[in-house]
């Protein structure tokens, strides 16, 4: 070691110490100006944590760490709904009702189609067009980094700096592919869905075991003729949920109507939030559920990692397939299969 | 090798020879009698599957590998309700009715609890006098095997076993503990929820996302002064589930009320259950959800066992108390805490 060019080993040690302190620097000062609600360290942040280039991730990741619970006050919803039910209106209006109370507002989307379709990337800012250019407004559009595992992480890392930077609300929509509501569920305080009025046909698009983690439900487009035909969706809604098993946290899931484009009902979802959010910090639910939901994306995160090494282990996909076909053909059980494929992953972990 | 006792070397090869010998007779006399519909080797194999010597077990697994698949004609049904709603008194009235149709009736219950109560153990037999004394009725009482997951194995394995042995009808009650609801609707065709009618407290006990889980609700006792709050029940539920996403499978879930003691409805639930297979059958769905059920199960398998490999490695608990706290004081992010426990995990392996 010692006998090997001296001098640029010096040079090396040298750069990488420059190279450190600049990153701390960039991370200091990043904080701090998140810290003073600067926008614009907060977006560039949001794209570091983002970044695929581990460096910047890296640095990323040291910002989110000093703004970790930076302000428990803040409120997280969730907002859900098939498309057509005017998500984005809604969260138009209900955002610029926030930001004239003084609220400064921080929306973002969770879509882990958008890789593909673009679409809610262009559209988001297209849509809440005098919300996004409010000052206390901050829209983030969706990262479109793959997979849902991946994209809920960014979005819960964003949720840190946004509360770092003095947010009192964040809004978190989903698109409703895959499991991302679920994921919005386990990242958000309140949980929120929009649907329309006599729907029956329109149902279809809500999966199944939405309905029970709502805390409220809106039906929208209450105006015009339509009005009536919301009244009674609010009343049997109210009834159905009426029949559902009681959350812990002693809240009973409200419903109420609203529209958008007369901004009627608009307040009302605020009181419902507001109270909701009283409710849950008197009787502690607020903060041990995030307690939990923390130990619950520990988890998830473990999970995930442990089985994203079995899964991408060379060989297991071709083995995987053959297994599965004598398993779809009864010649072998689940768990005979899954013994199998298991031993093969330990044996080739042994000779890679 | 070759200079050290050939002679005992000889002798234990030829016991092993024998014992394997032995072993595979008695698969060959098992499984045969199982095929003949032999209670007694039915029971005894059983037995087999659920023994820790792995020498049983393993002869167990064999008689269950060449008892797959052998009646895809039987229906699986499920059945869950809070306790006092009367799930032993339906299942006594109900298969009683099958056996006297002249149908094969299997009975066994999920209860990872029962380790500790052995309540449902001892409670089975007695609590369906009349049913369990029936030539083709044979009921299984809970094996009190610890976790879930080994539960829900057996479980699974004993349907396999009795389908063979010709049974027409498996019904499988779960008491709801832990996730065994989810558990026993994964392993089932059909799924039932017994319900209490004027419930409101009642309904409690029903977990958060059970009723979308059901393709039938049940009201019980609608006897005596019963019978009109049955009634009002029935259409209640009746809206409820009527708001629900559709089904993949097309069919909609429908509510009736039933009085076991009376034994009124009983006809009724049969007729459902038969409407439901005619219709999956028809439409391909009852075979389609069997192959997801299998690849779930091999999947879950997986995934329980890579997550117990970790878990039960040594010095893995003290770390993730460690890191948990860190967690919960907002020192770190849910992911880097992920992270770092991998990390712990995968340099205890190597030391190890």
């Amino acid at each position: 070691m010692s006998d090997n060019t001296p001098n640029s080993k010096k040079i090396e040690a040298l750069l990488a110490k420059k190279k450190a302190h600049a990153a701390s620097l960039n991370v200091d000062e990043l904080s701090s100006k998140i810290f003073a609600g600067d926008f614009k360290a907060l977006s560039e942040t949001i794209t570091l944590i983002e970044s695929t280039n581990q460096q910047k991730s890296e640095i990323g990741q040291a910002v989110v760490a000093k703004c970790l619970n930076k302000n428990t006050d803040a409120i997280r919803i969730g907002i859900t709904g098939v498309p057509g039910v005017g998500k984005s209106t809604f969260i138009e209006s209900f955002g610029l009702y926030l930001v004239n109370k003084g609220l400064k507002v921080a929306v973002m989307a969770i879509d882990p189609s958008s890789e593909k379709s673009h679409g809610s990337i262009l559209g988001d800012k297209t849509r809440m067009n005098k919300l996004a250019v409010h000052p206390n407004a901050f829209i983030r559009p969706t990262a479109s980094s793959g997979s849902l595992g991946g994209v809920a992480r960014n979005t819960r890392e964003t949720i840190f700096l946004c509360e770092a930077a003095g947010f009192d609300i964040i809004l978190i929509e989903t698109v409703g592919v895959g499991q991302s509501e679920t994921a919005v569920h386990s990242m958000t305080d309140f949980f929120l869905l929009l649907m329309l009025a006599g729907a029956g046909d329109e149902l279809q698009g809500i999966k199944r075991g939405i309905m029970e983690m709502a805390d409220a439900i809106l039906i929208t487009k209450a105006d015009g003729e339509n009005v009536k035909m919301a009244n009674m969706a609010r009343s049997e809604y109210k009834n159905a949920l009426h029949l559902f098993p009681a959350n812990d946290n002693e809240w009973i899931p409200k419903v109420e109507t609203v529209s958008s484009i007369e901004t009627r009902g608009i307040e009302k979802a605020w009181d419902i939030v507001d109270a909701f959010n009283r409710l849950t910090i008197s009787n502690g639910s607020k903060q041990a559920n995030r307690n939990q939901q923390e130990v619950y994306w520990m988890n998830e995160t473990v999970k995930e990692n442990l089985l994203k090494e079995f899964y991408q282990t060379d060989g297991i996909e071709a083995e995987l397939t053959k297994i599965q076909s004598e398993l779809i053909d009864g010649k072998i059980t689940s768990y005979r299969a899954a013994e199998k494929i298991i031993k093969y992953y330990h044996e080739r972990k042994r000779t890679i």
